[in-house]
């Protein structure tokens, strides 16, 4: 195992009716700012839920937090943050609203003339305004961590943030708000964290049993509750389950004291700058090719992961870590999440490598978990996924 | 799944050479209390280790916490920390240490006349003196939790305190100090968790599939690792999964969203309060046998458990929950765990109808998940255990 620090403060209030709490976890004196998306929260009714839990406070709103949050918006946000003289955030949203949350929370306390340069230059941020969170939508874990990815159209770039400072003071977890939730969203929920797991768990063996088998149990109750979840989104049990997983697989706590991988999130999410393709699907495209890609190197936790959470018995250690792949790519075909990119744009010839020139010109260098996965090593698994 | 609240704040700092990271978790302004047990920390170097890494604070020390923190002992700790005016403490033990330091925290701050109000009364502690902790024996889970069991000598009581106060602010987990551990300590340390997790886990189900895995995967952990670390206390990877296991096992994640038991642990600290039996082996003496009582009420949670820690496949549902049982027995067996009350003590005959009679005469009705555990049924389940 290796050495690790764990710290995380947020407050998850989790259950039936919760929304309402929101109310006591604010200071009454808080000049609020409540942010949101599309304004699907004014359809399903936990616009008013939060609004009504809120009669005593003094609230302003923003909407219009896109998926994949963009900068540009983000700053007429945080014009009237400053303008108003807001103290308190609440994001109402999901992972989108809630990353574009945390830039905020962060850029009204920056002292630097640009905001960018928080992502830019990877400033971490230490103190942010505070801020609490209503999850609408499963997926990112973003409720109870410190992290944001945040968009800017103009350069094309889509870049994380983080610090200690960007924990929610609390994220308040309803399931029933999965009730009215696409089912297009739903199974990228499901994708999203799953692969969260899989990015924190398929490197190389590190005598990290105990996480070993946490990441395990997050991956085998999300295969258990897909099929549940996507066919009634009102059934609770699995949609509390669903939700609580989602969280847990992207919290912190599965990824202390182990290697990590994130190159398919490395590499999605230039998927996603180009052609727009859900975040999650982008996951799915990736994901099996770069563990064939890199089967020799993750060949004994694939193994592990075919045994525990697929059962498989048959075949040797290579042998099952290609099963327990092909399983992965049958699971997200299950759920009609299609794994290659030529499912969603025909305009894909040269982009593995416009990939790697770009991976290049940063200067990224290598990705994975032993920081070898080269710009070349990017755009065969690229070329891999058309 | 039930509604839960769940917030731990704090920080864990976990792995080789970590102790002298408390210097930098302690304010330089702080006067602080280091608190110890019977001064095995000085045989083992851990003491100096401490020491040197706070040269720059200015320290106060006070040793001799027992096993089963007393009352008596705690109030002389008391009266040095209101004497030297101590803004700090630093619990440096196990989970007698880190329960007395707990109290201490509590008591510096209360208002009351009697401290042992505190328990008596139930007094939650929403705000305590600022204490962190290095672990130097990993069982109780007291390093990431805000409880503490207290006994007092003169009304032969053993109480339990709690509330948000009392999380450490940080505690320090370095697996090498398991090397020196005597092994009777090491195999409490395991019962001690292992039980803490059945607590929690062998109820009924609620539809917390999540929990049930994560509780699986601390059980599974531990089953694989107690050979490991009794045959050698220097294995590393053995000592930092043993270390983990036991506090996860009770930092409150597992108990988040489940129905939960906790009469072992009530029936278990009469036999320790009564015989001196060390807390984890009454746990041993009290649990199968609370299970074979609960059988019926307890058949699916049990016989899953059998299934999945223990591979148990052969038999209907009550078969598969005694099968279980019988493993946990043998489990405790093999670390040389007597799980009978005539195996510690000869003085046995009329203490289960002298501890009917205590529960009765205390009001507490009645123990159990189902809250329809009553001094009876207590009666039975300490005769089961003779």
């Amino acid at each position: 195992m290796l050495n690790f620090e764990y710290k995380n403060p947020t407050k998850i209030i989790f259950g039936k009716g919760q929304i309402e709490k929101v109310a006591s976890e604010i200071p009454t004196d808080a000049k609020v700012l409540m942010l949101y998306g599309g304004g699907s929260i004014k359809k399903n009714g936990i616009y008013n839920q939060v609004i009504n839990a809120l009669s005593k406070h003094e609230v302003l709103e923003f909407g219009g937090i896109e998926a994949n949050p963009k900068y540009h918006t983000l700053l007429k946000a945080l014009e009237v943050i400053k303008s108003e003289n807001i103290t308190f955030l609440l994001a109402v949203g999901g992972g989108s609203v809630i990353d574009g949350t945390k830039f905020l929370s962060s850029a009204a306390l920056y002292e630097g003339a640009n905001p960018w340069d928080i992502l830019k230059k990877s400033i971490r941020t230490e103190v942010g305004m505070p801020f609490g969170t209503v999850l609408t939508l499963p997926a990112t874990g973003s409720e109870m961590n410190s992290g944001a990815v945040i968009s800017n159209e103009e350069t094309k770039e889509k870049l994380g943030m983080g610090g200690p400072g960007l924990f929610p003071q609390f994220s308040v977890l309803d399931p029933q708000v999965i009730a009215s939730i696409p089912k297009r969203q739903i199974v990228n929920g499901i994708t999203d964290a799953f692969t969260h797991v899989l990015e924190q768990y398929i490197t190389y063996p590190a005598g990290a049993h105990l996480q070993d088998r946490i990441a395990e149990g997050i991956l085998q109750t999300l295969v258990e509750t897909a099929p549940k979840i996507i066919k009634d989104t009102t059934d609770y049990e699995a949609a509390s389950n669903f939700m609580w997983c989602c969280t847990m697989a992207l919290n912190g706590l599965i990824q202390k004291g182990v290697p990590t991988d994130w190159a398919t999130h490395g590499i999605g999410h230039e998927l996603t700058a180009a052609y727009e393709i859900d975040h999650a699907r982008t996951l799915a495209i990736i994901g099996p090719n770069l563990y064939r890609f890199k089967l020799e190197q993750k060949k004994e936790k694939l193994a592990q992961y075919g045994e525990r959470v697929w059962g498989i018995t048959s075949g040797n250690t290579i042998e099952k870590a290609e099963q327990a792949i092909e399983k992965t790519v049958e699971f997200f075909h299950d759920m009609e999440i299609s794994t290659q990119l030529s499912d969603y744009t025909k305009d894909y010839k040269g982009f593995a490598q416009l990939i790697k020139s770009r991976f290049e010109e940063r200067g990224w260098g290598a990705l994975g978990e032993r920081k070898d996965i080269t710009p070349s090593d990017v755009e065969k698994i690229i070329e891999m996924s058309y």
